[in-house]
C-alpha cells in the first residue's frame, strides 16, 4: 500500500479496474502527501476529505463506473463542483456554493473519479497570482492560471487535475511544473459551468504525469472514451519545429530544449524535422489574441467590474479597463484575421505537416513575486484553437523544468497524442520516457 | 402617457433618451398591460416590480446610461440574473438564486435596460412546454423554447425580451407569435450565465415588434453597439429562395408565405430572386443537427440526470437517453459534415448569394396541447451558424401569423438586418412595413 500516490493515472486506473488496489488507499496515500507537503506548495483552495472518502468506498465496493473509476482528482477552482465552493480566484465569490457540476466535472464523475478538491487558480483565471508554489522550488511560481492544479500532480499530491487556457494557462504552468499538460482542440470540452473570461479561447483541459493520463482526463471530460485509448504511431509523422515571431525572447534554456526536440522527434519523422515560420501576414497573432481577449473580458466581467470593483485586483481592473478601449471594429476585424490565420495553419497542417514543436514558454518559473510568467509562446496556438501538449524536457540552470509543446491540426487529438506519446518513447533520457 | 407600452423598443429608445417620456412611466404601463393579459397569457415565471421601478426612477435622474437607457425588459428564465430566481423551465431548479448575471444580461444593464422579469421556458429549452399561450389564440402555443418572450413582446407588456435557439427556439415562436425574432451570427453574444443545452449551436438572441429593436437588442447584449444602426440597403441584393429538403412538411398557408416573399424581395434583388436548393451531399443537414444535438444535451445535462431524474420529464429523459446512444464517432463524422457545409454555404454566400429566404415554421401555431411545434425548418440554418431573422408576413386560416426567414453569411448581421428592414418596407403591406 505504501507510495500509491507516485502511480500514474493510467497506472492507478488499471490497478483499480483489476480490484489490485482500493480507492479507498489510493485517496489515503493522496492525503497523506498533501498533508506533509500543502504547508509549502498551497495547491488547494478546498478538500472534501470525508465526501470523498465516502465516495472511495462506494466505488470499492460497486461494479466498474468508467475510464477513471475510483480515481481521485483536483479541480481547478474555475469549475463549478455541487458540493465544494467555487471562488474562481476572487474574493467575489468567497462564499459561492454552486448548485450543479461544470458539465466536464460532471462527465468525470460519471467515468468513476472522485473530486478530492478545488485547486488554486489566479483571479478569474488572469493574472494576479494565488499563494500556490512551484514543487521544484517553493520561491519560484508554478504558473498560472491553474497554479494549484500543476503545482498538485507535479508534487504527488493527485495523479491527475483539471485546467483551462485562455492564453498559456495549461501548457505554461505543465512547463514550469515539468508534467504534461493538455490543451485539447478548442471546443472539444463544454465550458459550461466554467467561469467564462474569452469565449473565443477559453478552453479545458488536464495536468498529468503521462500522456496516457491525460488522454484519459480528455477523454472522460469531452465524453470521448475512445481518446482514452493512445494508439502507437502508425506511420512517421512530417513535422517541423517552429520558434515564432517571439523567439528573441526566448531564454537559452528554451533554446536548448528546442534543439534537443529536434533531434529526438528526427527519429519518429519521416524525412528531416524542417522549420515552420509564421508568414509575414500572420506575425501579429500574440497581439491579435491578446486584443481578442482583453476585449472579451471586459464584457466578460462586466457584472463583476459593476457590482464588486473594490473587490478586484488593479491588475484585472486594469485588463478590463484596457478591454473596453478596444472598439468592437477593431475585434471583428481581429477575429477575421483570427480565422484567416486559422485556414491558412489548417491547409498547411494537411498538405505539408503533420506536427510543430514550439517552446512552451519563455524559460524556467520565475520568482513567485514576479508573477505567474508570460504566457507569449502560448498565445498563438491558443488563438488558432489547436490541440497542444506539454511534454518535459530539460532543467534550467536554477534545476527547474523546462517544457516544450507539441500541436497537431484542429480535431486531431488522437493523432498528438499518439505523437507525443512516441516522441517521449523514441528519447533515450528518463525523463521524457517516463511520461509516455 | 396612454398606452406607452404599444412604442416599439426604438421608438422607446429615442423618447427615453430624449426625456419625452420617462422610464418609470413606460414601466408602468407595461405593468398595467401585464395585469390585464397575464392571467390568459402566463408569459412570465417572475416579475421584479420593485427593483424595477426604483431603477427606472433612478435612470430617469441621471445620465442616459446606454442604447438601452431606461427600457423595460423581459428575459428568457434560462439567463441567469442576480436579483430573480431563475429556474431553466425546470422543478429542479424551483429554488435557484444566482449570484451573478449571465454576461448578456450584465450587457442589456449596462446599456440601461431594467430588467422587469423573467419569462416562460420550456423544460432545459427543450420540448416540454411550460402554461404560456400564443397572445393571437389563447388555445394554441406560442412557440418555444422561448415561450414567454416571444409571447411577452407580441402581447406588448413588454417592448424587447431575451431568447436562445439551439434548434428553432427563437425563430419558430416569432412565426408563431408575429413578431420579430433575430438569431444572429452562432457565437456572437457570449452564452456564458445561460442555461448550456448544445454548445455547438446554443446561440442568443431577442425578440421586438421591429428590425430596428432587434438589432438594438443584440448590439447592447454583444457589445456590438454599431450594429444598432440599421442602415438603408446600399446597394440590390442576390436573392434566393430555398424550400429546404422538408418543403413537402410545410403547409399550404407556410406556400404562400414563401411565394408572396419572393415577390415582395424582389423589388430589393438584383436581378431575378433565384431558387436556392442544398446538394444532394447535403440534404441530410436536420439529421444531422439533430444527433449532434441530441448527443450534446446527453453530456450537458449529465448532472441532471445523475442527481434529478424524477424532477425531469419522460420527453427530456428520452432525449438524453437517445443521445447517449449515439456514439463519439458519430458525434464527430456529423460536426466534420457540418463544417464542410458551413464551408460551402460560406463560399456560396460569397460568390453567389446575399440573403436567403426560407421558410420560419410548418404553419400556424399548433394547439396547445400539442406542444410547442416543429423546428424543423430551423435545424439546418442553426447547424450553420448562420445569423436568421423572422418576419411576420400573412396570417393562416385560423388567423394566426406566418413568417418567413431571412438568412445571410455568418458574421453579416449588419447586412442581414438592413436587408430585413428594406424587405419589409418594400412590401406595400402594413403588416410588413410595421415591422421595418
Amino acid at each position: 500500500m505504501k507510495d500509491l500516490e507516485s502511480l500514474s493515472a493510467s497506472q492507478a486506473v488499471k490497478a483499480l479496474a483489476k480490484r489490485e488496489i482500493k480507492a479507498s488507499d489510493l485517496l489515503l496515500s493522496c492525503l497523506d502527501r498533501i498533508g506533509q507537503r500543502e504547508n509549502v506548495l498551497k495547491a488547494w483552495v478546498s478538500l472534501g476529505k470525508e465526501n470523498a472518502l465516502a465516495r472511495a468506498k462506494t466505488l470499492d465496493k460497486g461494479a466498474i463506473k468508467g475510464l477513471l473509476h475510483g480515481l481521485p482528482m483536483g479541480v481547478k477552482d474555475l469549475f463549478d463542483t455541487y458540493d465544494l465552493p467555487t471562488a474562481y480566484g476572487s474574493p467575489i465569490y468567497a462564499k459561492h456554493y454552486p448548485n450543479t457540476d461544470a458539465v466536464s466535472v460532471a462527465l468525470l464523475r460519471q467515468a468513476g473519479a472522485i473530486i478530492l478538491g478545488k485547486t488554486v487558480t489566479t483571479e478569474f483565471a488572469s493574472f494576479k497570482s494565488g499563494p500556490t508554489s512551484n514543487p521544484h522550488d517553493s520561491v519560484h511560481t508554478p504558473g498560472g492560471s491553474s497554479s494549484g492544479s500543476a503545482a498538485a500532480v507535479a508534487d504527488f499530491m493527485i495523479p491527475l487535475a483539471t485546467g483551462s487556457q485562455t492564453a498559456g494557462s495549461i501548457i505554461r504552468p505543465a512547463s514550469f511544473c515539468g508534467i504534461v499538460g493538455y490543451k485539447p482542440t478548442y471546443g472539444k470540452i463544454s465550458v459550461a459551468g466554467v467561469k467564462s473570461l474569452a469565449p473565443s479561447f477559453d478552453t479545458l483541459g488536464c495536468f498529468g504525469r503521462t500522456v496516457e493520463d491525460v488522454a484519459l482526463g480528455v477523454a472522460a471530460m469531452s465524453g470521448d472514451i475512445p481518446l482514452a485509448r493512445v494508439e502507437g504511431l502508425h506511420n512517421k509523422a512530417r513535422i517541423a519545429i517552429c520558434k515564432t515571431p517571439d523567439w528573441h525572447l526566448a531564454s537559452k534554456e528554451t533554446a536548448s530544449a528546442l534543439a534537443l526536440a529536434r533531434f529526438t522527434a528526427q527519429s519518429i519523422a519521416k524525412g528531416q524535422v524542417g522549420d515552420f515560420i509564421f508568414p509575414e501576414s500572420q506575425k501579429d497573432l500574440r497581439a491579435i489574441q491578446t486584443r481578442i481577449m482583453l476585449s472579451e473580458m471586459s464584457r466578460s466581467l462586466a457584472f463583476e467590474r459593476e457590482h464588486y470593483p473594490k473587490k478586484m485586483s488593479v491588475q484585472i481592473l486594469k485588463q478590463l479597463s484596457d478591454g473596453a478601449q478596444i472598439s468592437y471594429r477593431q475585434y471583428q476585424q481581429d477575429l477575421l484575421e483570427a480565422q484567416s490565420a486559422g485556414a491558412y495553419i489548417d491547409q498547411l497542417l494537411r498538405d505539408e505537416l503533420d506536427l510543430i514543436i514550439a517552446p512552451s514558454a519563455i524559460g524556467e518559473a520565475p520568482l513567485l513575486k514576479d508573477g505567474t510568467g508570460d504566457p507569449v509562446f502560448c498565445r498563438s496556438w491558443t488563438l488558432l484553437g489547436l490541440p497542444c501538449i506539454n511534454l518535459n524536457i530539460a532543467s534550467g540552470s536554477n534545476g527547474l523544468p523546462i517544457g516544450i509543446q507539441l500541436i497537431a491540426r484542429k480535431g486531431q487529438d488522437s493523432f498528438l497524442l499518439s505523437a507525443a506519446r512516441a516522441f517521449a518513447l523514441a528519447s533515450p533520457d528518463p525523463i521524457l520516457r517516463d511520461q509516455a
